[in-house]
């Protein structure tokens, strides 16, 4: 798809956007507002635009006269770029030129970081965990009738000098057949030790030469949707990925309730039957896709928080949610896949990642193993922000760790409209400086039906600092708009009257959301505090921060330092590596390196328990402003205010 | 039970037995013949003997006149001995007082020995490859919330100084429950690695003290007959032992026929299920009886010839029955219990023993392992004659071994009248040398169906030693007597005349019985002077033979000299171990060292297949006499044939 200069006018700023994106988005995007009420469907009309240069696919519709039409008018909203465009605002929906330059600089997001194999090689990371050689034996006689396993052995201690050799039993039953099929011309799969010293491990072996196919499945099993990745080991590439809700979430949405079932008569062995289907039904699809022979799949890795772990090996969670929070274990053996009921060859061990506590599981540790923060020098804050929030502070000298009480507002439990991010929510908003008319963009480009996490972050930060909540959240009462009115004793923002809904209700942002939403983002940031404070370092000491969880990606970096939510910090210092679980895994699934570091890591990682720790309450209190109390810790945003204060007078 | 001394007259030999024996046996153990046709059930009337001081229990029956009875008349066979008693042979059924010295010396069987735990610890030979330990573990807090697993490990190390502790999946499932079970107070049962510097595996646990209760299950699988024993890990006592037929033997009597019934569709998979299923019902059996928790059985040791061991593991043994006669493997990893199907606890690991070849299979590697030939300066001939025969030649320095292609003769393959040892087999035999009339012993002293083979042995010994058969096996064509006869042109012995029999046949054994014996023992015999003439050595380089298998307990040590299936040594340098398979087994369930040892002992021991071994055939040729080629090789029968002879003239 091509890509498009779009100007907007009087604004005059441009902005560079993939062919077929609306108008709508790009003027978001450029940070140029819009009044826009329905989300994108195109039914309040309100988005007029005049495309004065260009030509754009749609945009027309009955709320346009012929009059307008003929002199360019367009719905920004329906209308798809198609060329370079010059885009004009109509006086009537911007109102007046002294605002232009309160807009909002440009949303940005994380750069977004994967794994390189070939850098992983540079840097001698990588030591295949699986690999697979050929060999043609000679057939046995009455002189030499070794034993089939043992010609196996000796031949590749003579031709592949692999020493130390141990064979599983699956192999001891395939290895008569395998050997006679074709004339003894057979590949063996060899697992390495992950500790030098230890046995190679003959798991499999195969007719004729396979060594070209070699792959491995990295499963994230999160607690809505699960993950998994076909990696071919000779190249580290990702042949096939694949994602599904957990099947699960039948019973119960968060972890608590899923504990809650499993506690129940036969409630533990179902959770984990369904989470074990679920993971199957993921591994035959990738297989299938990808046309690959299931029995070259050589390993599993999995990672998931400590009770979606738990209920995927069968192990009672009913004390993770218990004082004091104690899991059954944080280490796991090697599994053999079968043993779980995965459909995999009865070669295929499952490694699973190991944990730090209750509530910080193996997802954030293979975070940290693949996002590489324990091998650097710089001071990396890694938050994972999903239906539950973790922090991860530290570098290659130490690493401290806390999961947040942050409740599931970034999800949208505690906000009155608050939804997950899926059709209808809206996830981009900007607001008219003097109308206080919204500009709502919603997942799908339909009407609203309610708001997500990453909307909802950019509407506060907008909001704030327009001026039109005040830092402890509170309604400007002397603005006048009909859009912010007193319902019920409390004070509302109006998003989108309901005939511009989906729910036929006034979708609305309100005082009690505000305040659940503060208490969230200040969960996370005086988590942030704490770790900091405990090690003596305040925030400023932070070199880098990344992004980890579907949140991250989606989330407006500067909106978020607004609020305070993420610390001030140079955006390009902010880094997005979207599923940081699945990513471990798949490090995990590529290198031994990784599953040799990751237990000496886990050791190193100090689990803090926030609210066993003294200064936290403190910091908590204090991150219970927009975007805190002390205001000198984000000093951009400071400036930022005054100049707005400047522009306001 | 009491011991009594009987004396025989006019023999004027004194024995010892238990109360309760019939003086039949004692007679025969003795080495006083006494004519009996029918085995001991009391109906040919041939046994009289006349009670002179003492008292008996029966013998009485209406083939005694009165007068015989106040004369003091008894049968033999059905009078039990209750006190000292003098016992006199009337003269009809002795012919001469001439004979008396020409008896063949009292039965000696090899003494019985046994494992002697004492003797093990004092060797330094005591590695219990399972411990317990307890715990008082401190209830997790706010301030102190580590894992359960963790608080276990931690603990291990303070209390006991355990490191480098590994939990096993199934100890993780548990460990929250049992820990809370009774207030942190927990057994934690230690598997110990076999290979120093190995980790120790936590795989189990259990709530309070238990470390009074650790056993282990040793398994040997025979292909007739599996036994089992149930051994007190504490004090290396045997707690319960049961033997059972194995349930395969409907599927084909000897390992050749299991083969052949494997490689049919789904038939491995009927045998593998059919074997486990026999193994436990006998686990199950052996757990009710001694009453013990299953739960605290820690481990599994079996040990089995290589087509048993394929099958019990479900692997393919379709090329052991085919040239080059080769073995999928002769190593095994330790496996899972609950996945071989057996009924134990998720925490045992079954250990089966290792192989040297197609034919020399895990039982005698068991065997060598558990008589400690391996260990000795002594140089020792190891024999297990069972459906198959194994030999093993060697000491601490060096090992030969090789199977026997002996035939099923001493199971009472290729025997005319040929029988396993079950109720009606003439198991003990001797014959009157004036009148050749014969004294039969059945199994359960009923009328015979057959011959079992330590019968074989004593019958063909004694004739030989009589003159009755010459070195060659055939009937002295001069005898007068109507036991010996041509029928189908094959001359025969007549055991039991139809009417003594259960079987309304003559019982008889012919020269080509004779002739399948002879090869039968030949071909062991052969084995062991091809091992030894491999290694440089001859016969007389022995120091000692160690007889395993059920065979072993029932042979005459000497008869089976005279005959040339034994080498000729000093009788109390032949030792039986009863079942060395189940010696074996029981000893790695015991102890480490034999674990780690027998890997070593394992590549040590040198296969010999015979039939590529260009000595075999001369060896053979000259074994196919009685007792050999070379009577120099037996200088003690020389002497005693020369001394019959002498009374012969």
């Amino acid at each position: 798809m091509s890509n498009y200069d779009v100007l907007f006018l009087p604004h005059n700023k441009k902005i560079t956007v993939h062919g077929g994106e609306s108008i709508l988005r790009a003027a978001m995007s450029a940070g140029v507002h819009i009044n826009a009420s329905c989300g994108g469907e195109g039914v309040c009309g309100k988005c007029r635009i005049i495309i004065e240069k260009g030509t754009v696919e749609g945009g027309i519709t009955e709320m346009l006269s012929k009059d307008d039409l003929e002199k360019g008018y367009r719905l920004a909203c329906r209308s798809l770029i198609k060329s370079d465009l010059v885009v004009r605002i109509p006086t009537e929906s911007v109102v007046d030129a002294g605002v232009l330059n309160k807009q909002s600089t440009p949303r940005r997001a994380a750069h977004i970081k994967e794994i390189d194999f070939e850098e992983l090689k540079e840097k001698g990371l990588f030591l295949p965990p699986v690999e697979k050689r050929y060999l043609e034996l000679p057939e046995p006689t009455a002189q030499d009738n070794l034993p089939d396993v043992s010609r196996l052995v000796s031949y590749l201690k003579l031709n592949h000098d692999e020493h130390r050799l141990v064979v599983d039993l699956p192999v001891i039953r395939k290895i008569p057949d395998v050997l006679r099929a074709e004339g003894f011309k057979v590949t063996a799969t060899l697992a390495r030790p992950v500790h030098e010293g230890r046995k190679t491990h003959i798991i499999n072996v195969q007719p004729g030469d396979t060594t070209g196919q070699n792959y491995a499945i990295a499963v994230d099993i999160g607690t809505t949707t699960i993950y998994g990745q076909l990696i071919d080991l000779k190249t580290g590439e990702v042949l096939g990925q694949h994602g599904d809700f957990n099947g699960q979430i039948s019973y119960g949405e968060d972890v608590i309730s899923r504990i809650v079932y499993a506690e129940k008569a036969g409630g533990l062995e179902k959770l984990h039957n369904v989470v074990i289907k679920t993971i199957n039904q993921l591994i035959d699809k990738i297989i299938r896709r990808s046309g690959i022979d299931p029995d070259s799949i050589s390993s599993i890795t999995l990672a998931g928080n400590t009770t979606m772990t738990q209920l995927f090996l069968k192990i009672n969670p009913r004390y993770i949610r218990r004082a004091p929070y104690v899991p059954a274990s944080t280490l796991y053996p090697p599994i053999k896949a079968v043993d779980l009921g995965l459909h995999l060859g009865d070669h295929v061990t499952a490694l699973v990642y190991p944990e730090i506590s209750s509530y910080v599981g193996g997802d954030i540790v293979a975070g940290v193993m693949g996002s590489g923060i324990y091998r650097t020098e710089k001071l990396t804050l890694y938050m994972d922000i999903g239906t539950n929030a973790e922090i991860v502070i530290g570098n290659k000298d130490w690493l401290a760790c806390a999961a947040c009480s942050a409740g599931p507002a970034f999800e949208g439990g505690g906000i009155k409209f608050g939804m997950r991010a899926t059709n209808g929510a809206i996830e981009d908003f900007s607001i008219d400086p003097v109308t206080f008319e919204p500009m709502n963009i919603t997942i799908g480009n339909v009407r609203p039906k309610g708001i997500c996490g990453s909307g909802l972050i950019i509407m506060v930060a907008t909001m704030f600092e327009m001026g039109i909540i005040n830092s402890l959240g509170k309604f400007d009462r002397d603005l006048d708009t009909p859009r912010i009115r007193k319902s019920d004793d409390i004070y509302e923002y109006v998003l989108a009257w309901k005939e511009n809904t989906q729910i036929n209700r006034d979708v609305v942002l309100t005082e009690i959301d505000i305040e659940n939403f503060i208490r969230a983002k200040g969960a996370i940031y005086s988590g942030c505090m704490t770790l900091l404070n405990e090690v003596g370092l305040d925030i400023d000491a932070l070199d880098r921060i990344i992004l980890a969880g579907g949140f991250g990606s989606y989330v407006d970096l500067e909106k978020s330092m607004t609020i305070g939510l993420l610390p001030e910090i140079d955006l390009d210092k902010v880094t997005f590596i979207g599923n940081g679980s699945l990513m471990g895994a798949k490090m995990s699934s590529l290198t031994n390196r990784i599953r040799q570091d990751v237990v000496e890591v886990t050791k190193k990682m100090t689990n803090f328990e926030l609210s066993e720790t003294v200064s936290y309450m403190d910091n908590y209190v204090a991150a219970l402003f927009l975007p805190h109390t002390d205001i000198n810790k984000f000093p951009k945003l400071k400036a930022r205010l005054e100049t707005c204060k400047t522009v306001k007078k």
